[in-house]
């Protein structure tokens, strides 16, 4: 089975990867004089930052995922497959996917990161990621139909099982997954339940490091600590979760914590292709590349983004896995490769760091730009703005603001609908 | 295992569904003198009139479900329970769900109508309902699926089958889905993949009764049947499915269609209960019912909504499986228990038909009240607003209008995302 794509006369630029990465370049190579064949797993780009809010029945998934074909409508030159990657062979200029094999002139790997459960079966079992929209879901389904389940629970430990979250990694995802839930126990679980006791339930954050957001500076890290635990979240931090068996939480020093959901959002690996060299590889699974995204060796194979490990300067061991990076690279990337068909030399790249921010809360996040930090409600306004703005689609955006707004004003989120998959196999 | 109701003075009223009935059923007994259960399989209410908007990718299922917890937030006497139904015994006062027995002392069958296959094997296996969000939601990934493996599809007999559709039933839902189809086919479809031939696709409806929408007039129905084929749908009356392989539809008198999207709506049968004499069912599983909705032979036991079956006037064979009657029946209930408890006598339900109407796209619909009735643009905008109004919550009044002004004016509907459920099984 072939992708189908037609023959050019145009250069082939297949991009692996419809995140931020693989999305921005194929944008800026719409309607170049490249052929682009954008394949990615699902027909739809995910806005990560948000994965979040849709956990915690904030944003419905179609809020933050766009239509990749709807991008592209005007542009004759993209060709869009909905396929995995299985494997690729350099030597033959070609990528295998599920949809079958397809020749390259250049290969763009942007292929992101997944949950990095560091080798723990037992956790990778049991245990939620937050790594796509999916999964995102799953979470929201199990955390309400465990409170559908306390209700109805005899056994008194069961039911405080059934309460717990326990959130690991005190990265911003995992504060903002805290956060929320810590606002939802407050002012919207106990409305929908009367019947429990939400003195029972507790939130735990669980960071194995010495602090919490380690890509911020010291004193962002204790202000959101201190906003969690105003909230009410237990932030535990030199803390290693060490086994989970679905009931108990095992953490190193013999702490036990009864907890029917445990969040993961303790670590990411980048997607690996079958048939690059393993040499090519980190530790963590990202691909060694040169300056200008180059896999070492080659000159026609790029990652971009998460899956990509450029040492640079201050950076020494790669940038973070963040959508700025991605979406730098990316920019750069379709500059250089214009600028080599004009037989003009490739640029390096160097990352501009524009800052981070986590939310927390209602009126409570940390911002750093480069040369000022704040926090609290402007921060937080701030973080509201850029993330709206980075949304792809009018629409979208739309809907999210008035998603926030209700929020805000009604203090509910009103998303709390447990969607089971239908009961019929789709054939 | 028991469901954990606390013990009470009050009368139970065990509310069994929370569709159009069961919902309103329990809203008018809210912070009443009776103890109200409320069981659904689903913590939410579906608005079924729209569900043909998520399988066409118009809506998204949360803007037409409801979180049932929200609507009895401050109703201290009414108890929900998401289990499903699967027995009762009357001699006991008992219903058996899937979280235990529960006693009741007044029991009302709200379980409404599932898809009827007509005992058509082959058919259930491979078509394609439209009696749940979920159910939705796979015929427009299904859709959407298609598309895509068309484009890498070499075999030109087989991308007939995938642009193919056919829906059989002529009611309302299957006008509804068929002219909505045949707009994305007209105004969206070809601008997502340039690469396809759609003068190929066709989509069939098709009816086995003489005419459409059985339910309205002939006038109506000839309107209904005029804009349908205006948009391209090819009607075909008088047309028996025989058979289903999902791949050839086979249609009696030698018509066959090839095409891998089969969509069902020609039928519906009660939700049967377990442990009721199956002799009170009729031949389409509706349970008989005396003037005041009363289970013929009890005085305990009440059925309302679609899978109910009242012989009135010239409604000898029923009422109408729509919303109205179920929302009427329900209001009456309400009433007539409440007289119960005060000696009063019970009044008698009778249907008083507002009128029907369906819609069959961009300023098409066909309307019919008590004294008039009118067609298209007007009557479309009728709909809209009868429809808007109906929906449970501003939030989703405001979501669903937004939506709909976006997609007029855009001739878009954006929600074209294939949402795979997380690869990971729930644990």
């Amino acid at each position: 089975m072939q992708l189908n794509i037609p023959d050019s006369l145009q250069k082939r630029v297949l991009i692996a990867g419809g995140g931020f990465a693989g999305l921005k370049l194929a944008t800026k190579l719409a309607n170049s004089n490249f052929q682009v064949v954008l394949i990615d797993k699902n027909n739809f780009h995910q806005f990560q930052p948000l994965f979040y809010q849709v956990a915690t029945a904030g944003l419905e998934p179609s809020a933050i995922s766009f239509p990749l074909r709807k991008i592209f409508q005007n542009s004759k030159n993209v060709f869009i497959r909905v396929a995995e990657i299985t494997g690729m062979n350099s030597t033959n200029k070609e990528v295998i996917t599920t949809l079958g094999t397809i020749n390259y002139d250049i290969l763009i790997l942007a292929l992101g990161v997944d949950t990095n459960f560091f080798g723990m079966k037992h956790i990778a079992r049991y245990a939620i990621p937050m790594k796509s929209v999916a999964e995102a879901l799953s979470l929201r389904n199990k955390i309400l139909q465990n409170f559908e389940d306390a209700l109805v629970e005899p056994d008194a430990e069961k039911i405080k099982a059934l309460l717990n979250i326990v959130v690991v990694g005190g990265g911003p995802t995992g504060v903002e997954v805290s956060g929320t839930l810590a606002e939802m126990k407050k002012f919207i679980l106990p409305k929908d339940y009367p019947e429990i006791d939400f003195s029972q339930m507790k939130i735990y954050m669980v960071e194995a490091g010495s602090r919490i957001l380690a890509g911020m500076t010291e004193k962002s890290a204790s202000h959101a600590e201190g906003y969690l635990q105003k909230l009410g979240v237990n932030v535990l931090c030199d803390a290693h979760v060490s086994d989970y068996d679905g009931e108990m939480v095992s953490i190193k020093n013999n702490i036990k914590i009864p907890a029917k959901t445990l969040v993961w959002a303790a670590g990411v690996s980048g997607n690996q292709t079958q048939g690059l060299n393993p040499e090519l590889y980190t530790g963590s699974n990202r691909i060694r590349v040169n300056s200008f995204n180059q896999v070492e060796g080659f000159d026609d194979i790029y990652a971009i983004g998460d899956n990509a490990y450029m040492a640079e300067g201050k950076y020494a061991n790669g940038h973070p896995q963040m959508a700025q990076p991605a979406i730098q690279q990316a920019k750069l990337l379709a500059l250089n490769l214009k600028r080599q068909v004009k037989n003009e030399s490739m640029k390096p790249y160097h990352y501009f760091n524009k800052g981070s921010m986590a939310t927390i809360g209602r009126n409570l996040a940390v911002v750093e730009l480069p040369f000022m930090r704040f926090y609290g409600f402007l921060a937080w306004l701030t973080w509201m703005f850029v993330h709206l703005m980075a949304i792809v689609g009018v629409k979208n955006r739309l809907l999210v603001f008035i998603n926030w707004f209700w929020n805000y004003v009604t203090y509910d989120q009103s998303l709390r609908l447990i969607l089971k998959p239908s009961a019929r196999k789709d054939v």
